[in-house]
């Protein structure tokens, strides 16, 4: 594996919403429902650009999609923002690529003015990985709501403050 | 003030979304950001008919909407639902036509399969008559997100076990 460093846009180009939508289904982690909320907001970041309520963050190389992640102001907040997706290659996981695109998507929001980014999860096990994540990047919990998604599978909402 | 009791309809009109924004704007309760959401919900609502993610609740008299809800359900959730705005004319208020309104909702929403209605509002005091509300319609808080909205203003998450 080599070490080279992807290259990172923040415009969607005309693949990128199949090639996320592919990704998304490609790491196992999410439902059909899911899969296509991934595929209907890049779809909207593509067909709206710059005036989308969506907005991306994009790493590739050599043309192919390592990773992304979607994000946008929360309407009626001061200053809210939230995340919601952030999606890896599978490969492209033990390179700390999540890290890098989450760190590139607050800068992002901080640049837009955005003061607090929000995160959704799940309580499930199979999202410890995920949680563990964001505790590690300076996320808290900020709500846990049970039985959100289901019997047993809680909404765990984490916060940062950004800037 | 008569005691004619208001008509119920659950599909929009081609009137609807403008008298839906007049009374939002109307209430003096929201912010010109909530009013153009709540208008938008209201077009998409026209637009894709029962194919729209957004279910309406409308009530009129004599062609004159005194109030409405506007509710759908929560993507990537087993059987959970939102209630995305409820609204009612100054005047029907004392008519407890609120209380209707979310009646008929919660009932849609159990006919619909869903067993879980959220609501969000902010903590300020503006909204004290509105947690009231959900408090004695026997919602309890399932979250409490600090400074969402803006510094000192958080956003309570309630949420009712529907049938």
């Amino acid at each position: 594996m080599t070490a080279v460093q992807p290259d990172v846009r923040t415009l969607l180009s005309p693949g990128d919403p199949a090639a996320i939508e592919q990704l998304v289904r490609d790491t196992g982690f999410f439902s059909t429902d899911e899969i296509a909320i991934a595929r209907e907001l890049a779809d909207d970041g593509l067909a709206n650009g710059p005036a989308s309520h969506y907005r991306f963050v994009i790493a590739e190389q050599d043309g192919a999609l390592l990773g992304y992640t979607c994000f946008g102001p929360i309407p009626g907040t001061r200053s809210g923002w939230d995340l919601y997706w952030i999606a890896v290659r599978r490969a492209a996981q033990r390179r700390h690529l999540g890290r890098a695109l989450l760190e590139i998507t607050e800068l992002a929001v901080q640049a837009a003015g955005g003061t607090r980014l929000y995160a959704e999860t799940s309580s499930r096990a199979q999202y410890e990985p995920t949680r563990a994540f964001y505790l590690c990047r300076g996320y808290t919990v900020a709500a846990q709501l049970p039985d959100f998604y289901g019997p047993g599978d809680d909404k765990l909402v984490y916060s940062k403050l950004i800037g």
